[in-house]
């Protein structure tokens, strides 16, 4: 078998075979495929792209192309959920207690953020002395004990998907639907759960910008996943505006124990009761949307939930004064209150055009090496449908680096669209997938 | 400016500007544009293609990368010839000296061969002591002198073509118009001449299978060539069939000093004729075609382009004694003949099942370094339209591998195509273009 050859049989638009993709994987893996050839394949894949066949044994080959964390002695029901990415999105520093606080168990593997703001593991390090790098076998127990844990990822999941990743980001070839598919559905195969929830986002703060191209991306990674034995399912939803009001790292924290102390904003809240229902309708704890809820605001109410979140946050030597003082968290030196320049409603704020607010701030990096500032970000006080006044906040502004409140200040009143009547109330879920 | 944007254009179908094609061939020679993102970019332009001024300034830059050899000193009026390759494809040894008799200049840098046969460089090896490693002054010196020399390119012209060629042949990208396009010209450009015959084949025995990718090729070259201020005109012709009787390497030297002789097989004089009237028009000689051919004949049966041979072959230390007495030459160890499995007239011989066989015989090589049987080669007996009997030969074996004969044998035969009827004569030229 040749790599040109299977150059050349994706460049006319032809299926690779089993063997093909394997060969490939193998030869990325050893070295014996030149990068060269690799980029020439993945820009072949662009133009004609893989069946669900090829998609499936790429993800195959890429799990198998390292480690699979093992969980199987823990319980045979694990949940993973993965996020593609937005802005403002803590959700899965509210679903994992509020999973654990429900009896199932989750184990999160989590990356750090590279862009605009940082991930959920630099969200996770502004809270003081918060243990992200847990060991395999620390990890596990926490699992057991708490029904729950999260760490960086520093097993070598899947990294023929590394591999490619590298390749892809400098060439191009990244917006390719299989591809990314791949990459999702192999890392979360790699992490060791059988029920996998797919958070997947389109709109102007995702990468995905339609919501036709994140359900095609969708109905590609759960029919994988389902071939490769997982219980998989997506649930498309609009990401054009910022969830929640905080963007960054310790504001989002904040935002997170309000709403675990019950003071739920609608969007944040929508997001991670369908994701959590989701999640007893695929282990089989409840059926039914309706009884989801009441279970889930419940456990909210009750203060399980916030119970639950203070354990792991101990478990993993956070401070847990934070969660009655939020002085604790990381504080910002400057804090500038943007205003609206006239009246009106809030039709929408533009989540990309936030994000990079943001990052000028301080909150997000550009290479994996760069420090970020846990206290940076921003808070919206007047989100979508809101009224707004001229002259009054309608966000604030944290960060230590006065140079960039100006420009960020500007931004944040160019994301800001402002109508004179008030918007309809919209959902955001798009569609659910398996 | 950064190649991935650059890439990233031309995945979406736009025209790069002639700065950022600067920028990617500077940047292909100077090391700072990765193999692995230029592949890519060379995989999206197969799939997006170039337009006639991205091909052009491709080619510009591509000249510019190295040096360009001045030969303005010898004369204004210089011809250079470039075949895209065929079986038995012995013209530029019948048109240097039937130019350089006519009185034009022609300079010729060609290549060993790579595949299927030997190139002119190493069929004119075949001669013995024959000096095809001329220094640049050598070269000039012999052009000026016997208005024609013919050198393997030693010299660095368009050297980002060679780099480019070098992966494409690796990454499956060589199929790409634009590309063949623009490094056929910059060569040619670079090697001096102002006026440009291309000989552009189509058929089993060329790459371009087919006449109507032939035609789109030569419309490329010629508008391109044009572009850049060189005469230029392309003869497209059927390449089914091997060109003569002859192919190997001293075999189509015999048959190239039988042609200066007088002895000229008809698809050989077609295209040698057709390719020097156009020399003869592009520099002002001769006018029309009648007039060319008439003048042809008579420098071939007046001796003076045999005897433009013998002073080219001595000026390159060649032994002229081969011209009277071809033993001289290589000879094989083996000379076999292949019999006829039936009766009627040969419809077709297939140019690259004979080709194989050449190889297989020794004539070719697989890479650079392998060394070539000069004497090894087919001489076909039986050609085009002429009539087979059972048991009579068909064509002859030359070879110093026994073990080779046999295969080639049945190759042979199986390239034969005997039909019950005589077919038609036809024409080789499909059309000439500039």
């Amino acid at each position: 078998m040749r790599i040109i050859d299977i150059i050349e049989k994706k460049k006319k638009g032809e299926s690779l075979t089993e063997k093909e993709i394997k060969f490939f994987i193998d030869g990325v893996m050893d070295g014996s495929i030149e990068d060269y050839q690799t980029s020439a394949l993945l820009m072949a894949i662009y133009f004609k792209g893989m069946d669900i066949d090829e998609t499936t044994w790429l993800t195959k080959y890429m799990v198998e192309s390292g480690e699979i964390l093992d969980l199987s002695k823990i319980s045979d029901n694990i949940v993973d959920k993965h996020s593609t990415g937005g802005v403002g999105d803590k959700i899965t520093l509210m679903f994992l207690p509020l999973m654990a606080a429900s009896g199932i168990y989750t184990a999160k593997l989590s990356g750090r953020g590279l862009g605009h703001t940082g991930g959920t593991i630099d969200k996770l390090e502004s809270i003081p002395n918060f243990r992200t790098d847990l060991s395999i076998k620390e990890f596990k127990e926490r699992v057991k004990k708490h029904h729950t844990a999260i760490a960086a990822q520093t097993l070598s999941l899947a990294p023929a998907d590394g591999k490619l990743y590298a390749l892809r980001d400098v060439t191009s070839t990244v917006d390719i639907i299989p591809l990314i598919a791949s990459s999702v559905v192999s890392k979360k195969i790699a992490s060791g759960a059988n029920h996998i929830i797919l958070d997947v986002k389109y709109g102007s703060g995702a990468f995905l910008k339609t919501a036709k191209e994140a359900e095609k991306l969708s109905q590609v990674m759960v029919e994988v996943g389902k071939r490769l034995d997982r219980n998989i399912c997506a649930v498309i939803s609009s990401m054009n505006q910022p969830l929640g009001r905080a963007v960054g790292n310790s504001v989002e924290i904040q935002e997170v124990i309000e709403f675990l102390k019950g003071n739920m904003e609608p969007d944040l809240k929508e997001i991670t009761f369908t994701l959590c229902q989701k999640a007893f309708e695929k282990t089989g704890k409840i059926k039914t949307k309706k009884e989801a809820e009441k279970y889930l605001e419940d456990i909210i109410n009750s203060g399980k939930a916030l119970e639950k979140f203070k354990e792991i946050v101990a478990s993993q030597s956070g401070d847990i004064s934070i969660i009655d003082d939020y002085s604790k968290l990381p504080q910002s030196s400057i804090k500038y209150e943007v205003k609206a320049k006239k009246d009106g409603f809030v039709k929408n704020i533009d989540a990309l055009k936030i994000a990079k607010a943001c990052k000028n701030l301080g909150a997000g990096r550009d290479k994996k090496a760069d420090k970020i500032d846990y206290s940076a970000g921003i808070y919206l006080t007047q989100k979508y449908s809101e009224p707004v006044k001229k002259g009054e906040t309608i966000a604030v502004i944290y960060t230590n680096k006065k140079s960039a409140v100006k420009e960020a200040e500007s931004m944040i009143i160019d994301a800001f669209e402002i109508a004179e009547e008030k918007p309809k109330k919209q959902s955001l879920i798009y569609k659910i997938i398996g």
